[in-house]
């Protein structure tokens, strides 16, 4: 009979690891894992042993009744799985480096999930993720597929539309993160910070901010606004703006924003950086090589504390937190990417929103906001235009599609510096794109 | 007793003005036209008196019971008026020159109807044309407006929401233009060919076209996207795109659709051509001149063969239909700009939108689209956006709106660019824009 | 090489088919019909010869060129053809009478296309219907369906949901008699008139009346809401309502409504009439045998006055007119039933509407009316319900649906009073509805 | 400096008080109320004091700090009240009576939410609420209004429309004693049951069960449409059915879907228990002299056992929860009446909807429902085209429009009828119904 929970992590030799078996243990109280199972690819297998014997560390240490498993086996990891997160990366760091590379040759941002680097990511990891889909449907048809893997909008998006796998949610940081900026503004615990969220991920708005279930909007915009507040406000969402844009707009934006409503400075910045550290997948890339050292130590049992510098803070918490409230049937208000169903107005009932959803046991059930404010309504419905125009390129392989999408895309904005991004792109990534090759849909 | 229809209009001094009247001249036949009025402010006198007097030629030399009055008193042309049309432009030809210009220095397209020109166009614009409504509540409420100032749906949509004039229709050449140029390319009249036309306006896309009823848009997209075929699709709609993008798209873009899809070219372009020949304001107010000079000759009595390097082709043709079908109740297909009416999904009742209608004595009444095609349903609600923001800050001289309808437009796509640009361009218009300045709702 | 049109039309052999061929006759300049097969089935043989012979003396009298078939091999008729009628009756007047009469005695109305009969002969209807449309894929897949057939509006959404063919328009007669009665009224010709309709077959409302394209509909609204003009306003629409209840209306009610808006009024005609004279159908079914006695005389090659006795006035020329606009690309407005499109807000894209059309060669295109007056949008929508559930109880022979389908509908309004009438109907018609027989869904 | 939370109850001499008292009692841990104010109208005077004495005790007895105070000074109760809750009922139990009684004369069902009763309870009941939320902005802007006063679902959306009070929630125990039902009928605790609720005020649908969370939809189908269970499933949401209906719906209807889907049922049911033993207005007033009797008595100071029988079961459990959840920030799921934004689609934004939603202290945010099922969106809408039609006609007192209300209320049916009912009941209710005697505005 079965005791507890299993977990199965696709990517598993991620370097987040630790993160989130720091989190299973945090809350081993309400969340009864008794089995998580890595799973990570034949060339991953190096990482997957060192991150998988830290995780083993950290439960003994824990005194837990929970088993970790390592294995490149992906059927086993899912049979019988309650909960399935996927943190992979498909093409490793070296794509990554790529998505963020080529872009800038055209002056174009080059990021992992927006623009170029976007459209390439989903199309590498659309094909992937249905692959997991067909098998959860065989191996454990009743779990839940917590999807961190990115672009998490799109992801999310093509499994609602393209497997039969209903119970999918899609989560991501960002909106935690804003919470606990305007906290920390506010020198007040994070629990008595609500945000209203609504929009796609990486294009997510706050609509309404309360203290202690009060609105304090007026006095969020107030403060992000008034420039002698520089210091306090760091990356309070909404500071750094121009305040009459913000004043007018009465909405709190989230960082991805810069690259459309910003994308000069951004362009600017993004090239500088570039040009000074390496992308940010390099430097990445180089963090990830000593945490890698680090957690090779068979000394270590903690979730050591350089892996913050990573990024990814909270994905922890957030990831943990949402699979304890579908567990638990908790009921709470958590902000998560999953079926529209009529929430925003506008958008397809079957498309994928990011959106405060009350998470029950039965999923995450949107709470309606009706029209988006007319000045955002734009930029959200465009972005959903080339997700969706992604998503279908992903899955048919349609050249044409895959140009229309960086067209349409603001970053890009141009059919022929579309044409020559996707050309140079899928050459570039040409082993991971089997669809593309295999059954050319155009002539170039 | 009233033996004849009334025309005013508004802006009667413009260098268009012969088009109108050859228009009315030859459809006289089934629109029975008696007076024309020909009203301009104090500024354009000498305009309005020189092509007022060709006017009067052109009508003397056609034998027609048709009066042609020239006035500066706007309330006497509009008593009693069965349409009026409006060609004016607010600052004149040197207004449109700064829109031009001013973008330009920042690196922006600078054009009078996209981007910051169109913002300040709508600006100047907007409570002009409601002051003109306000006086045909009194003095001609059954008339119908007939607007072809631009930004033209803007200014359709400003009357719509903030009037209460409820006969408006906003015309534009560029749907009738790409009907032409299909027939062109087809070797076929006119009258065989037929787009079905939805978005809005300067961002309307030709959703199917017809050639005597039956669908060829197949064929159509295979010779715009046919290499071969580049001289014979010469400002063809879709011709001069990647023919990846069209495929796709299975659409025809209007020639505005490459300020947002062929943004760098174009800024180069526009640049280019500025530095080279100025810009295109600087252009036409020469090309104006000497039209103005040709217009004084006083044995010229038919439109001059020069007009037509002006633009605004079939600016008769379209104009002068519309009023007849109105007139006449004809219950034939034009593309307007009309209230939209759920007939395309996702934009409000009450919003303009360039569709085809069906134009009746009652009116135009648009064909339901529902959903636009998912490609391009982003970039028209974006668009539509913008507008919004544009009138709102037109009507209610708010600067934060003002900034934050050219951070979302994108052209700008920046906060602190849009700041820069929308402080400059107020300057730089101030005599145009008393809402801004007498009661500023922001402190910059 | 192909000379002229081939007509097939199924159910050749009802009384109408005069009504149908003079239409031809008179129009022949505008649509050039070479052939005309009229198909029926064994049963309906001697029927379709006295009747098909009358058409053929019709067709020589006419010296046209045009050739009549008669057949019950419907791939024969429908093979080639480029429109396809259907009239056919599923089960024959018998069937009509049983759905007029066992209703009655639960003291339901008894009526063909409302409440149990309009349910009924949907369920005998859809499965043929869907059956021709699977022949035309093969034998005239290029082929308009022309449906005529009741309950009209629901026959096309079954089309357009569940079959493959796109070109079908459904055409009843209620509408162009509404604007005849109008006309009539208003003492002027029926081409001067023009109604808005939109709503549903059998549920339409006029949103507006126009003369000359001017609207009338308050003239209209106080003409028919005057006691003073009984005489005058008999027959047309609003007339017959309680005043009070037309002026809050201010829209056009469709005689059906009746049924649904004066319920108990309608039960008791309908009851008292079955009484005195037999129902409607019993009646019907003595006046076909005088037509078909007339129909014999070798001398007649006219149609007879006597059919207008039978009801479907208007019937040739909203039919003919359908035909002829559709085939020369007219683009004149006529109310059809096709595919909302958005057209009416609230109600699916792809479910059927009767609504007015502009008609193209590309099919009906129609006008958007965006949110249905919202004192008929809950009755409107009650029946769309209802038509949804009898679609899909037609399509999967689903009992509980035919239950809940007949509970949901406002005559019957009851679960309890829906299981018998569907439980002794179902066994009345059994011979044609095999879907409920083979495969019986649920236990009763 | 204020201490505790202050509570007006307008309409406080009711029989529920001591209900509300009780809760207020029991919930003092976490709802520190410190003043009740119980105001009533001069009538009421009696009733007031030997309810508001019985309350009184009960606080007593409690040994809490709260302050009853008794009042005919609406102004004096509301000031700075922070919340006002409503229970009154104008013309008291008389024009209840006449509610019940008038329709059944003309064979109508005789009811105080449905039908004429509903129609001529909202006429009555709208302007008198709107009364009180005109001073409830001058007295208390910042209060919730909770109402209780029937038609629960009118009045807010009255609220809604038509005043400037955004804080209102309108309340129903119908939903959560469904809950309670299914509880009942699983013996589990309520605590353990979720029903996902979407539809109006006493037209409100289960679409989903959970037992801790789990869907449990079919097998709550499964039991109240199975035979055997009769006795277990009394009085349980779907038992009473056709097992068939049942099935093919796949929701739980509400007790009050019986008027309009047995309709022939209920209308003898109602007329039988008439003449048997009154209407149930009449049963209640005596009741409610018997419970009057029972709150005299100086020794009681508990809420009376005997109080159950008048109906509002849960009354106090839905209320004191409701306020309770908005005062803490609970963000609990409670089925309230609010706007729907969107949540329902095909209702107006602005229009008030009975639906699932989080409790914060901002207010209900209702989660998203989307479409809902077919085959009750139909019913659902024309019940809300009668609300509204209703709701005109109580703000502006036009005659046409109650008429239109009447006939196309589904258990009318009739414009006739509609029209006879409206007048008697005019002219009954005449001293309520000031609107529409000062301004008649159709002649009848």
């Amino acid at each position: 009979m079965k005791t507890g929970l299993k977990i199965a992590t696709i990517g598993g030799g991620s370097s987040y690891t630790p993160e989130l078996i720091e989190g299973f243990i945090k809350r081993y109280d309400e969340l009864p894992v008794s089995e998580i199972w890595l799973v990570d690819i034949e060339e991953g297998k190096e990482k997957l042993e060192i991150v998988g014997n830290l995780a083993k560390r950290m439960v003994k240490k824990s005194g837990l009744p929970i088993d970790v498993h390592l294995t490149l086996d992906r059927k086993a990891a899912l049979e019988g799985a309650d909960f399935v997160t996927t943190q992979f990366r498909v093409g490793r760091m070296e794509a990554r480096i790529k998505d963020e590379k080529i872009p800038l040759k055209y002056g174009v941002i080059g990021q992992e999930t927006n623009g170029p680097g976007g459209l390439f990511k989903a199309l590498r990891t659309i094909p992937v993720i249905l692959d997991i889909c067909r098998e959860m449907e065989k191996y454990c048809p009743d779990a839940w597929l917590i999807n961190f893997t990115n672009p998490a909008g799109m992801v999310t998006e093509a499994v609602l539309r393209y497997s039969n796998i209903e119970k999918v949610v899609g989560l991501c940081n960002v909106p935690i993160g804003m919470e606990m900026a305007v906290a920390r503004m506010l020198n007040v615990d994070h629990s008595r910070i609500r945000i209203d969220f609504a929009g796609l991920n990486h294009m997510v708005f706050g609509l309404d901010v309360y203290l202690d279930g009060e609105s304090i909007m007026d006095k969020v915009i107030g403060m992000v606004t008034d420039p002698k507040n520089t210091e306090v406000v760091k990356n309070v969402p909404g500071a750094g703006w121009e305040p009459s844009f913000i004043k007018a707009l009465r909405l709190l934006p989230c960082p991805y924003h810069q690259y459309y409503l910003k994308t000069r400075e951004m362009t600017e910045k993004v090239l500088e950086e570039a040009k000074t550290y390496g992308t940010r997948g390099e430097v990445v890339q180089k963090l990830e090589e000593e945490l890698f050292e680090l957690y090779k130590d068979p000394n270590l049992d903690v979730k050591p504390p350089q892996l913050e510098k990573r990024g990814g803070a909270y994905y922890s918490e957030a990831a943990v937190r949402l699979i304890s409230s579908l567990y638990n049937d908790k009921k709470d208000i958590q902000p998560v990417n999953t079926r529209n169903n009529g929430a925003i107005a506008g958008i397809p009932a079957e498309s994928a929103v990011e959106i405060s959803c009350i998470i029950t046991k039965n999923g995450p059930k949107p709470i309606a906001v009706g029209d988006l404010p007319f000045p955002v309504r734009g930029l959200v419905q465009q972005i959903k235009s080339f997700e969706r125009a992604a998503i279908e390129a992903a899955v048919t392989g349609n050249y044409d599609m895959a140009v229309l999408a960086l067209t349409i895309n603001p970053l890009v904005a141009s059919d022929t510096l579309a044409k020559k991004i996707v050309d140079e792109m899928l050459e570039a990534h040409k082993k991971y794109l089997p669809q593309f090759f295999n059954k050319r849909q155009s002539v170039q």
